[in-house]
């Protein structure tokens, strides 16, 4: 028997709105394993959640006197490699350190494209201590490949300076 | 042809659990946005998150003698426009502030009314380091008005002291 | 009349579908409610979040020298009930601390089975600072009862140390 006409429209709509529920879940699950693959030294699960041509692009990150100062890009997938295991950057915080994403809204998704927007939070362990070591703006532009969402810029830039109003310029209300 | 009564059932039944989806997606994104749109300065689109008749209702927040001391309220977007743009407030600390709402749990929706609670968190940049401003219960009043979810009111207690009780007081476990 | 073949496998997926978003939000509530029931001094509600068997399974949480030291275990709901109203535990801070669940992520859902992780972070009001007083890389065990998302298992450990390598090799990337 074949569907009539308008059931068939319903049912379509119906699989639409499901799978825009199921697009913004797989974004912000993205977002959180961002942070755990990080911080659990998962380093090439970390890399293969940015696409091939994947850009990380942060901004001054200082605490206590360490850490990068002005602007920073890494790309590729390569890069990113080199990033995250660098022994002076994240691995000289881990198993110390949680990467925290808050406020993680998903502002725009049409087919393959998704923008996303959050907070980073980073904290830190010292001595009996537990601090905030970080706190950035973030605009994530997204990429479904072989129906899985994929980051293809991470722009990050702390609380404090002026650095982050490229962050605000880039976000939708 | 007409769809039959047990079909017509089964797919009002569907389209009823993907509209409770939507609505507590379109909440938790509410309470996203409210930080953003404090955060990157914009104010309209901060006060147009409430109703016309919407309510703000602050305790104390006092972070290193600075702050508000007792209950506060400000209530319609005239009165909402005016502390958002209060350069003793909010205005004296952005671009080094961060809102993040944690544990957003939307409690109850039917029809246009809904209840959510969260925990609010302010993180502010002083010279290197990142500190916690304040911390707070909150309970959430919603009311959906032309498709769209918007603030009744907000009531928020920092953690700390007794003023608290009168958030769990209004919370459902 | 009979729904014919085709149709009736599309509503199925459909329905699948609906209960996988159904099921992901229900635990994302449940890490919310966790906080809530503990902070708002909940201790019953708290408690109901376990299955009747359900562990609690903390590593060291020692700030300024106050807190557990080494790995703790409480089993069944009398024992955490024991835990959630000792004098000397929580207690001790309720109404003072913020208990918040970030990068929240269910990463397993099988019928009644689901693994989830999470980030736990307890602020604590102290004079007129708010302090980080611990952070914890999370692994959860659930499991459905009548239809309810509750804790088989939930084994925490604080960031710093070596004990957190356990819930990494928990976790799946």
């Amino acid at each position: 028997m074949a569907i009539d006409r308008g059931l068939e429209a319903r049912l379509k709509a119906i699989e639409a709105r499901l799978q825009m529920l199921e697009d913004d879940r797989a974004i912000r699950e993205l977002l959180a394993r961002y942070g755990f693959n990080a911080d659990y030294g998962r380093a090439k699960e970390y890399v293969d959640l940015y696409t091939e041509d994947g850009v990380m692009n942060l901004g001054t990150i200082v605490t206590r006197g360490v850490g990068y100062e002005g602007i920073q890009r890494w790309e590729g997938k390569r890069q990113l490699m080199e990033f995250i295991t660098d022994p002076r950057a994240h691995k000289a915080i881990e198993g110390r350190c949680m990467h925290v994403q808050g406020n993680n809204l998903v502002t725009y998704i049409k087919g393959n494209e998704a923008v996303a927007e959050s907070y980073s939070i980073v904290l830190l362990r010292e001595e009996n201590d537990t601090i905030v070591r970080s706190a950035g703006f973030n605009h994530w532009t997204l990429r479904k490949v072989n129906s899985k969402w994929l980051i293809k810029e991470r722009k990050r830039r702390a609380i404090g300076g002026e650095e982050y109003r490229e962050v605000i310029t880039a976000t939708k209300a």
